[in-house]
């Protein structure tokens, strides 16, 4: 096991600039491992766009959960995050970030811990849809003598919550706010972007999911209220949006690794997954056609994303140690503990002999990285010649709630 | 948060006798929870049985992984018990457990960890089904000069791994394992008693069982092989079995907690389920239906085990807090940390404002529990008036590898 300390925050490169010895050949399986070669590809072209797109950039920490992966989302010193956890927001008000977006609807319960959260100077962004939330929030403010800054959360595709633009209680959850100093902005998130299968119901959505967001605001702003953020993203819209007028920040998560559901829809290449996890074959069931690795659903989740996209993966495709794809290997079934490789497409099963260790490239990556405690760090260009990529570090994750 | 310190190992009720102030109203969700109430009648149940049987239980502590849990299961000094992870073992031998099964078959990685827990005094029972991990098996015990038992896994279903007790190799692998002084004996699980669904089918599902692992058994005594353990197992079977004439040991695990699967299956009642999710209530899309929760996949994970059921259960049934189902009110969809109920079955649905506090009966108490990091403990009988269920204490999990 290598197992680096943590390395210092939005140094961006430091932590992959003192090789830990051993090779993914080493490491206790199964395993997360990112490839930050990859991971950097997937960044930097993200970062672009928003650049061209003239919006911010707030990435979303759910998928990553990880203060390492995040200094090279924001090289140099923190920057805007938006996460899903109060976990998280604690984890990174701990590592430095002031500016953090909670995109989960705000309940009663969690205020002291919010309300601590700002008293630590974090500006703490929260979300709501109605008369109810706004209410409380207003008067938890009030009684804490600190304004929460609070987003209205908008619907632009009936995929989970909030208001759509034309809702009745839209201007008057924006008033309650502004009477408090609350109101913060408007966000949105087109949930349903991910079933969406061409390239064009994407971009419609990325237009969808701009248009309705503005007009959030702008029914705000014409009833006197001031409008800060709006809020707009999905990793399927933010790689598909052309235009971006109106709204100030993008979110995204999942890019940062990417997966097979995102492959799947053209957003991204299966050379672009940058997690993956490392497994070591145990046994042959050749009557069955049938490799068996110690990669169960606990190593790679229950997420079968793809089920219902046009290629089902199965569990996951499978690389050797080396990233090189399998053609034809898929994991086509998973117990706790045990996965099963199968070939498929007329492909030939491979003699894998016990002791093999392989990689499955993960349907969700979300999913999949919460399975573990954090990731092992391999550099894509760093290949030694025999036993396998060189781990570079060890990246922890945060958890729980 | 309650977090009280572990309680000592094997005194069975001591974890719940020093209460921690506070009650599921006061948790932060959301949060895995343990009914110790109906825990400890699931565990009597099948404690009684393997009396009944006249076969020893060793329980498979990879549903509940609590060093707390298996306090009740073996009451006053640690027993017998069967692990899915080298961590797992390792997290019981510091606990005293000495007698433990790893019934996932064995590479040669592992061997160094395994070869630690030997030394240690842990008898760490390892399962094959090859000659090449027999061989290994063996070689590594002549040079650690240490037996390794190994049980040989016999397939009785085709679920998964596994040598039919008539395949070729079968006594020669036992034979390379006498002869290394590693033999024990064989191990078998019904997988495929999972989708038994009549009580008849899980009756000839262990006898099938039964009787394949006592074929197997007699074949390498037949050679001349001595065979110690005759190990068989799955919570359908254990549930049903009528007669285990042979068979040494009885292995199970989600027993435990339960869950909506076995329920749907008939070998528990939905009442049985001692795993719960506390979740609490975000929003509202009436115009759909919908209650939303902060409960999504992360807490409950993503296994749909029910799917294939007649009865399909979402992401799991809805109860309030102090454990009442709400009838017609089911999970029916996740994001990452959002759960959506919806009404079926003509049921209203129930007016529930942001902020109230539910609980979640899981399909798969396996994967639920896997998704947190302990559990918060509750005892049925102890209700409050008000605020809902004292909890008693909080237990950790052992995560990982």
């Amino acid at each position: 096991m290598n197992a680096s300390a943590n390395p210092p925050v939005n140094t961006g490169e430091s932590s992959v600039c003192a090789p830990v010895a051993g090779t993914l050949a080493d490491v206790d399986t199964p395993c997360a491992v990112v490839d930050v070669a990859t991971m950097r590809r997937n960044i930097a072209r993200l970062a672009d766009r928003a650049d061209r797109l003239a919006v911010t950039l707030r990435p979303h920490v759910k998928t990553t959960k990880s203060l390492d992966v995040a200094a090279f989302l924001h090289p140099g010193a923190p920057g805007p995050v938006t996460v899903s956890t109060l976990a998280e927001a604690e984890a990174f008000a701990d590592g430095g970030y002031t500016d953090i977006t909670y995109a989960v609807g705000i309940e009663p319960y969690k205020l002291p811990r919010v309300i601590a959260l700002s008293r630590r100077g974090v500006t703490l962004r929260l979300l709501l849809d109605s008369y109810e939330q706004a209410s409380f929030v207003a008067e938890a403010s009030r009684e804490a003598g600190i304004p929460l800054p609070a987003q209205i959360e908008i619907d632009c595709d009936g995929h989970r919550g909030g208001l759509k633009p034309d809702a009745p209680g839209l201007v008057e959850i924006g008033r309650i706010l502004h009477d408090a100093r609350c109101l913060d902005g408007v966000l949105t998130h087109a949930g349903e972007s991910y079933f969406a299968r061409t390239a064009e119901e994407q971009r419609l959505a990325a237009k969808n999911e701009r248009d309705t967001a503005v007009a959030a605001a702008e029914r705000l702003r014409g009833a006197g209220l001031p409008v800060n953020v709006v809020s707009v993203g999905s990793t399927p819209t933010a790689h598909a949006a052309e235009d971006l007028t109106g709204v100030t920040e993008l979110r995204a998560g999942n890019y940062v690794f990417f997966d097979l559901v995102m492959a799947g829809l053209g957003v991204c290449r299966v050379e672009d997954i940058a997690l993956s996890v490392v497994v070591t074959v145990i046994g042959h069931r050749p009557e069955h056609g049938w490799i068996m690795t110690d990669g169960g659903w606990m190593a790679m989740s229950r997420d079968r994303g793809t089920a219902a996209q046009v290629q089902d993966q199965g569990y996951g495709l499978v690389t050797d140690l080396a990233g090189n794809l399998l053609p034809g290997l898929v994991m086509t079934a998973a117990s706790q503990e045990h996965g099963t490789l199968t070939a498929r497409d007329g492909a030939v099963l491979p003699e894998l002999p016990v002791g093999t260790r392989l990689r499955i490239l993960p349907n969700h990556a979300c999913a999949t990285a919460a399975q573990h405690r954090g990731y092992h760090v391999i550099d894509g260009t760093r290949l030694l010649g025999g036993p396998g990529p060189a781990t570079e570090a060890f990246w922890e994750r945060v958890s729980g709630w």
